[in-house]
């Protein structure tokens, strides 16, 4: 069951989710094409719609399930929309979810401008229909993204990045806007615990980013649908390799610093930095921390009543714990 | 006393210009140290803070004046400044108001993101100290901001961009942040004419930004601090070219289209193509235009009785008619 709970989420709450898909498209409406264009080709191409489901998934939780929990959904969704948008042409990525990344159809240019556009609209839509502390919640965590990006950007290819440079940088890019996806959720209802559903987003989005760091290191292409190694390559040094920094010997750091540096790696060379890691236990003791995380999402959510949000909020912990792909 | 309204403004709303002063620079506050050196230094490099400007003797004709409408001064000073961060790197600038382009001294990656800051900073200051209607007005802006910029992108080094087009990117990339500007200000005040000073700060961004586009033909580099023809260089074709084109032999429309492909063009070819739109009265046509704008912008704000604040707005209206530089 582990592994399917979202798909069986989604069909959970299929008709809201649906409702997701219709803000998220009706919102792109603009004289200019190339906005729908290039917004639909990242919003289609196989995103989970992740955010949009803990929104849904916490404001029902706290006993609300109306249309501005879809419209919530739809901002979360378009802000990380606009965050990989941008994204890409900071990291000069070429592929993303297994395409083309945008820029490399439409520019970087383009990449830049739709994704300002994505973030405006997300604001405006929010005007339109949510309460004032959704804004606040919201804006704030944009503020977290904004500094979470340029953390890990002052830090790239330094091979002394510390685990609380990690905590830093992770925080802002990914756990900060889960909070708020969660807690935008329950201010939608009427007594909804914000903390609670806050500090469960934030948990899961570290046991999140942390997974997806160890599956950059060990994970199998076949099901991720990426190479490894890429995080090393674009100069981010994450918490397994951090881990194994602390142990391994001056010598086996330094050739891992001259990789780290080099204009280009080969396979076998991520091969040797993927040793190391393993040698010293870096993905074991990250795994660990991902455990940790999601038993505090688990925790924090405690006092809810039992029903079948709260069964599934705590599937998402688990499946983020047992993530293999 | 046309050419110094400006500065007798800056005196007359000293204390509050002052306010936003210090409204910018305390938001900037991060554990990343890029994020306040970079925005400083694009804050601190001259720019004449017209938008505060114009919120705060908006929002004091409609008999507002407290300190919301320096906050609200602020965000639009910062959502300016995160637009020509991002048009920096959009239109690959080396200089900005006489400086290095601050992607040319952090890179483009920093500007992109401190950009985000910036925008996202300015919605949580809202949230913080505005009036929902506030973030309704400055949402919808943003969103026609990133419209004008992708529809000025995809215009760029078309040689048929029509008087339509032009219209249509001036009020997105500009217009519409002035007008909210305005607007904000007068949604302070209890019983404020939103409408007429919307009308008004569209009509004087019209007339700033067609200004703007005839100096860069026509203005006296050693006034304006930059060289001519940059809008012709970087592929924008602007009111006064437009309406020379009409009235132009196919001959030099096809001369001038050559020179809007060229991978460089030197100062004589500019020379060509500023002869031409002097040929055909280009530029005194646009200079109509700026008339006509300035003189709607006075008429939107006829009906406020007199006051030292509408004499002021009219004067902006005056000065930007007969700008020089």
């Amino acid at each position: 069951m582990k592994r399917s709970v979202i798909g069986e989420i989604a069909e959970y709450i299929a008709e809201e989710l649906k409702q997701v898909e219709i803000i998220l498209n009706e919102n792109l409406h603009s004289a200019i094409k190339v906005i729908p264009e290039l917004s639909r080709y990242i919003l289609e191409s196989g995103g989970k719609r992740f955010r949009p489901m803990l929104t849904l998934l916490s404001a029902r939780l706290c006993g609300y399930n109306g249309y501005a929990a879809c419209v919530a959904g739809a901002v979360v969704e378009y802000i990380h929309t606009a965050t990989l948008l941008h994204d890409d042409v900071v990291d000069e990525s070429d592929r993303r979810r297994g395409r083309l990344a945008a820029r490399k159809i439409w520019g970087n240019q383009a990449s830049i401008l739709v994704g300002d556009f994505l973030f405006a609209r997300s604001f405006w839509l929010m005007t339109e229909y949510l309460p004032e502390e959704a804004l606040a919640i919201i804006s704030k965590a944009c503020v977290s993204l904004a500094e979470g990006e340029i953390h890990q950007l002052v830090k790239s290819f330094d091979i002394n990045t510390s685990e609380e440079d990690y905590y830093a940088i992770i925080y802002g890019k990914t756990a900060a806007l889960i909070a708020a996806s969660c807690e935008v959720g329950a201010v939608l209802a009427s007594n909804g615990n914000r903390e609670a559903l806050r500090r469960y987003g934030r948990e899961i989005g570290y046991a999140f980013q942390i997974s997806d760091d160890i599956l950059d290191i060990v994970g199998d292409p076949g099901k991720t649908g990426k190479p490894v190694g890429n995080d090393f390559r674009e100069g981010k040094v994450t918490l397994p390799l951090i881990y194994a920094l602390r142990d391994a010997t001056s010598e086996e750091k330094r050739h891992i610093r001259d990789l780290l540096l080099a204009e280009s790696i080969s396979y076998d060379d991520f091969g040797y930095v993927r040793e190391v890691i393993l040698k010293y236990n870096g993905v074991e003791k990250a795994r660990e921390r991902v455990k940790e995380h999601g038993m505090r999402a688990v925790e924090a959510i405690k006092g809810f009543d039992n029903s079948k949000e709260k069964e599934y909020l705590i599937g998402i912990a688990e499946f983020l714990v047992e993530r293999e792909y």
